[in-house]
């Protein structure tokens, strides 16, 4: 693996008024950006002049400098103007102080002019401490800012206070919160933080290692570093290169630089409308894409083995697959056969409606050796309509009509339908499927939401917040904390038929110890930290993550799954769906969150209603939302 | 100069079913991309496998396949959903035929399929021949199906036909024109067309090298260029070096690869809301590009350098720059100083209402010798509002408040503003500046503008069509063509005090004589072409351009240009201003133009108002454009 560099800036008094010598001095030592204090430009006559201006060009200003706000925040107009003259991409503001209501009526009304002036990609950052008072009060702030899309938090790494041990605990256990109340932009540690070792080098204490550590394994590639040079140290490379040593560890790089990690990149907190297969055709590139998963179609394989290998000598055996896309699962069938040795005699059909999808298959029939020998068949049809012959003949019908919730992309509804006109005793590869959902804290994905009512739709209006915040979204949460261990919400089974596929949950969430395991809701727990405390802070929640696992065999051998409990390590096809919620929620320590969350179908759709009441250990109602998506009205999956 | 590649595809039918094997011939040949027929994906029996797909992986069917469709337009839901399945970035669809009405019924509903299943930046492309009977039949379709985005044109370059003068003349009559309506996204051309030379070598004769050498300069850096082979060539290499030769010749290279040239790729065609320097304070960076201006700076600079000259020894001169930005008018009247050798006592001010551009100053004042030298003075004011002491005293003024249409940044009330409280033999460089206006037709810039009325406004609703189509845009205009020398619309000069800023202009434009050398209607008319006879074909206008140039000094010696017929070669500080009109208008041969501006003015706001009247020769009204932007409703600059 290739050294991978840390966003690392530096910020010294010495040098907050010249950027050129700043700049001269720490870029060959590593470091990427300086700090700098704005000068006042609002007008009067103690103008303070500044040689770096007149010889630093505009494309470093816009790249390697971040601002800071000199005074309080009151005084931003007079500062601020000037950063977004120079195009800086960051301004760090006065630490808030105890007038909570003051410094949030300043900062909603900063965050309006820059978004008008400076545009949607700079950033605010207020400086929190990671301290429990801090944090409390930085969630007051950015509430009652209504969370603007340009403000995030400098976070502060605080000394080691009492015991390390217990420090370290109750510091996870506030960082796990604050990635989902930040969003945390970019975190400093002072130099006064550092020990020196035995060769005189600067080095940090366990806890603060681990801390950092825990911190770059869940942001470190969004997140931006600064190094705030309080003790007069001159060796400034020395402390660079240990933080990038810090970066560098092995059980960091793992998580970061992982070709998994590098191909996520594009997707971290993107919400994406979910894929609807069934009445939109996928892609090609889609397909590819799915195909290069190195788990999912392995475990497909190893269920169709097991149910192979029981089929006696000389029977036949007729398997459909059933939207079969480009046909990777027909040749996960047989390898299984293969694999198998089984002396049954196998007779393989193909099912698609994707026309371009088809004739895919057709020249996979035509041109690929194994198929050939097999002589597979290609069938153009819904699989809903399937000819009737091909339905009673068949021994196993394997499909994968999952989407990241399990049920939203009609898995239930196609299979049943075709189930019904097959032998009850055919075999569904996959048998069953479970759907989970958990309380999710992430002022990121709250934001993005919310950016999505400004888009167009395609009749040229822009979408408006009920359409925004009553949409499902496909997203790789990333700046995101799941704050308790999902729950089950319904499961389907096959080839049981139900005549309803509607179905309703409800979820009470009030122990959330484990919590911290699950990270951002997406990937396996992690053992690590999986003993840590139960969170006795107030925490937000902004949304419901919605995730699966399936049984694909009806032993339940052979399991694909995206719950952190259960998560398939390594598998990609599927990132978790994120309900949000019309505003963000708070939650007392100890308090309860009481989710409820309904499948619904009419002759032409399917989808889902959610809502959340919060309430404190006693029961006492603190806050509920209202039902979203009534009646369907923003978002459905087309049956 | 490095080698630049043209973007060069090949079509043979030989390989038209199989990309694998087109691409692994073609690609070691440099060529970019292989053109295939659709396959019929509507389902039925006869279904065309193909194996390159089961082995051209989706990134190349993305980049470098074009699909061509086959059988008639009418068919074209059989076949083009599997273009939008593989991502193909383009699909030439079949010549049109006579059968215009139903031709552009099925491209309308094909255009806006397209759009909603393969996205913006899907292409498709119509074979038009290079001449005047399919010119007018494209114009009728496009017309008809209301210019979709989406679709532009595959141009076929002809054989040639009679006298390879005279061929090329009406050629280059029709292109000028074929520029404005295509758009023109790729030309074609025959390997039937070639020569051979006596070494054996496909050439061309003059007139189509001429063709597509011009081609190359104006479209050359966004068309794509497509071969095809008619004959069965085998020496398909010989071809490419060739097409490439004319690519890499001097007159071709000088005008694509210059800095300026990549400088602007990014601009082009691209609709930009003019600046408000006025209203809006600019950016560091903004000034920074003005800065490096080759052109601009000197032409101050001399002009200021004939005021000081004229100085007698001895006297007081007080210059004030008003609007002096980050300074390089100030720095240009020290420089002319020096060089001038004159003996008056200078003394400079600076004038600046930008408090950020002010801290610049002060600080040049400070850190620069040349400034402290002459202890240039800063003053933080409204140039209108200047304290009358500065006003009474001032020799020369010297500003740079000037717009892509001259009067469009408010020059002319700022300085009058300014200039009535000065002595009235003050003298003001720039003296007086001039407005020009010109038909261009661009079906092109008529999409983009199009395009604006989906962005989202401010208040986060969509812009709409009234002010998309009321708004000037700042645009570097090039797949445009002006389609008459540009005339003028009014002057301003100073210190000459008006009461009324207001202007009208009525200009009638019916010999279109010159107007190929016009080009894209920015740059400086191309004497080559100059000679080229009146466009004897109907053709499209979309809007008018406006430029502007302006006398520095009262002796008229020292001149800035945008206009096409006085444009200052080099100087690359503005762009025209488009003004669109709602609806693409027709011309007939000999058509006369009959346009109207106005510029209005009340207590807070500058704005424009527009339209445009079609005649025939004999002065018969064909069609007439209501009046744009009445009362400033969509568009206006502030005071
Ligand atoms: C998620 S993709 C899986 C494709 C492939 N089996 C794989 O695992 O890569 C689901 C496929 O099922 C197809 N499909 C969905 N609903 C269908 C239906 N009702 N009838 C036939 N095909 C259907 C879609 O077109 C799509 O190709
Ligand atoms: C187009 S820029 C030219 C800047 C600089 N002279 C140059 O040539 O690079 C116009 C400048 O005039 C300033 N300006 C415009 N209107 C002004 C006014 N009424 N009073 C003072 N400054 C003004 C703007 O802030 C801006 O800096």
């Amino acid at each position: 693996m290739t050294e991978v560099s840390l966003l690392l800036g530096y910020q010294d008094d010495t040098f907050s008024h010249d950027v050129a010598v700043a700049l001269q001095t720490v870029r060959p030592e590593s470091f990427d950006y300086v700090v700098t204090d704005l000068p006042h430009v609002g007008g009067g006559l103690n103008i303070q002049t500044r040689s770096d201006i007149t010889v630093v060009e505009a494309k470093w200003w816009r790249t390697s400098v971040v601002g800071r706000c000199p005074g309080s925040i009151e005084e931003w107009p007079n500062y601020l103007p000037w950063a977004w003259h120079m195009n800086l991409p960051a301004v760090i503001l006065p630490t808030p102080d105890d007038n909570i209501p003051q410094y949030s009526q300043q900062l909603a009304s900063l965050a309006l002019s820059a978004l008008q002036e400076a545009g949607g990609s700079f950033q605010l950052w207020v400086p929190v401490s990671l301290d429990a008072a801090s944090i409390r009060t930085w969630q007051k702030i950015i509430s009652a800012c209504q969370y603007p899309s340009l403000v995030g938090v400098l976070l502060e790494i605080p000394p080691i206070d009492g015991d390390p041990r217990e420090h370290m605990t109750k510091q996870m256990t506030l960082l796990h919160n604050m990635i989902g109340c930040g969003p945390i932009k970019s975190f400093s540690i002072r130099t006064s933080l550092f020990l020196t070792n035995r060769q005189g080098y600067p080095t940090l204490a366990k806890p603060h290692q681990y801390i950092i550590g825990y911190l770059l394994k869940r942001l470190g590639r969004t997140l931006k570093v600064l190094l705030i040079n309080d003790t007069a140290a001159t060796n400034r490379g020395n402390f660079q290169q240990y933080l990038q040593h810090l970066r560098n560890r092995d059980s960091v790089t793992a998580v970061l630089d992982s070709s998994n990690a590098q191909d996520e990149h594009d997707y971290l907190d993107a919400l994406q409308k979910p894929l609807q297969p069934l009445q939109d055709h996928l892609l090609f590139a889609t397909y590819e894409v799915f195909e290069g998963d190195p788990i999912k179609y392995q475990r497909y394989q190893d269920a169709c083995r097991s149910f192979l290998i029981e089929r006696q000598a000389g029977t036949k055996t007729l398997v459909l697959v059933v939207g079969a896309g480009r046909g990777p699962l027909v040749t996960a069938v047989l390898q299984a056969y293969r694999a198998s040795q089984s002396a049954t005699l196998l007779r393989v059909i193909a099912v698609e409606k994707n026309p371009s999808a088809v004739l895919y298959l057709q020249s996979k029939q035509q041109f690929d050796p194994l198929w050939q020998q097999f002589k597979v068949q290609v069938v153009q049809s819904d699989l809903r309509s399937l000819e009737d012959q091909f339905c009673q003949q068949a021994d196993l019908i394997v499909s994968e009509l999952l989407g990241s919730f399990g049920c939203n992309e009609l898995s239930p509804e196609c299979l049943d339908t075709l189930l019904k006109r097959c032998r009850p005793d055919v075999v569904s590869v996959p048998t069953r499927y479970t759907s989970f959902l958990a309380p999710v804290s992430s002022l990121k994905l709250h934001q993005e939401v919310m950016a999505q009512s400004f888009y167009p739709d395609n009749n040229a209006r822009v979408v408006g917040q009920q359409i925004a915040v009553e949409t499902p979204y496909v997203v790789r949460t990333h700046a995101a904390s799941q704050m308790f261990p999902e729950q089950t919400c319904w499961t389907f089974e096959h080839p049981t038929i139900v005549d309803d596929t509607s179905r309703k949950a409800k979820l009470v969430f009030r122990d959330n110890r484990g919590a911290i395991a699950c990270g951002p809701g997406y990937g396996a727990v992690d053992e690590m930290v999986a003993s840590s405390e139960v969170d006795t802070e107030p925490w937000i929640v902004t949304g419901l993550l919605g995730t699966f696992s399936a049984d694909l065999s009806p032993d339940g051998v052979h399991k694909i799954s995206i719950a952190p409990h259960s998560f398939s390590v390594g598998m990609f096809s599927w990132f978790p769906l994120y309900f949000p919620l019309q505003h963000p929620v708070h939650i007392p320590p100890q308090g309860i969150i009481d989710t409820s969350i309904w499948r619904k179908i009419d002759e032409k759709r399917v989808w889902y209603e959610w809502m959340a009441t919060v309430m404190d250990a006693d029961g006492n109602l603190l806050s509920t939302t209202p039902i979203h998506n009534p009646g369907g009205r923003s978002s459905h999956v087309s049956l």
